[in-house]
């Protein structure tokens, strides 16, 4: 049996499989080929049916054997120290995956999530839009000048800004080149298109046995 | 001279002092008992005039020797780990301070800034003022069962989310005992003083030089 184990939901709706956040795990393990298997929470009662595992009662959280911890990004850097392959063995170059991360978590997806949130809430054109515009253009010029964020190689600070940004809103807001040609190359990836295969197969196979 | 560098701006107007992030890192070092100076950009034009070392013409940005990186969230993991002050030793512990920074980063920040952002903006009662209450009031549940997020004891992750929650619109939102209680507590500590008052007098001398 795997020492390591995604937790996420037994179903989702339609609307968020393939974005489901366990994607980011599965994704870094792939990658790294670390084994791993997946098991569940019930989708009813989300909220508050596994505060014990996850306070904010979402998913996922990672078990690697007695240990137990949430928040995907977390979890991902979690993942990335135990393979060279998603982490640099060298300071600088962990510095600066680490920057890059927490850079996908706190400068992008601290504006683009809840500008999202609010432009499906009915409002497109809401208070947040200037300060996106802002961030993802100053992203697109990094990415115009190279193909990874940190290191000069493919890191774990790759696959979360590229998760990030593939939200469907996000992705195609405004005209950044170098940053779709970014989001295209990593979810060309096999080990993304592995992930979400999976994670689109396990809510399918949900399906029958809820229906 | 010192090693580590923290980087921020020559002067900022009355509103942001106290807040401006570099105090995470002055705290961090306070803590720690780390070396470090104090160095400058310019406020004025700073959306472009140090686009080199923060590409969202932020501040802080750390310089260790000759590495330089930039994110506040990732420089204080960067320093949490020179210290068993800030990081635990074990993996447990490490896991879930990681956990924890992240959560403050990722799952309250990311609510709570943009919410601050609208308010301050003149839309106090806005989009996203329930997922706020629901994140905080789930916070508030686990700071009512400990003192501490990680490890039973003080780590980088109380100082990260205690400089989350202690910014004025959200420390006062809703009735959240335990989490004033923590904000106080956190904020009582010598090396936050210390780091608080130094950022004062930075901001203050500047005006002597900028009258």
């Amino acid at each position: 049996m795997s020492e390591l184990t995604i937790w996420t939901y037994d179903w989702v709706p339609e609307g968020p499989r393939g974005f489901v956040r366990d994607l980011r795990l599965r994704w870094a393990c792939e990658e790294a080929g670390l084994p791993y298997a997946v098991q569940t929470v019930p989708f009813d009662g989300r909220e508050t049916n596994h505060l014990s595992s996850q306070p904010f009662g979402q998913v996922p959280f990672l078990s690697d054997g007695e240990l137990q911890m949430f928040e995907s990004g977390a979890c991902l850097l979690h993942l990335a120290w135990k393979s060279d392959t998603l982490m640099p063995c060298d300071e600088a170059g962990q510095a600066h995956t680490l920057q890059w991360a927490i850079a996908a978590l706190n400068s992008i997806e601290m504006v683009s999530v809840p500008w999202w949130f609010l432009t499906i809430s009915g409002n497109a054109d809401n208070d947040l839009a200037g300060w996106m515009g802002k961030r993802l253009y100053q992203l697109e010029d990094v990415l115009g000048e190279r193909d990874w964020l940190a290191a000069g190689r493919f890191t774990v600070a790759d696959l979360l800004m590229a998760d990030v940004l593939r939200v469907p809103k996000v992705r195609t807001f405004g005209n950044r080149p170098a940053s779709e040609a970014y989001v295209a190359r990593l979810t060309d990836r096999p080990a993304f298109r592995k992930a979400y295969a999976d994670q689109m197969a396990h809510f399918e196979q949900a399906d029958e046995t809820r229906a």
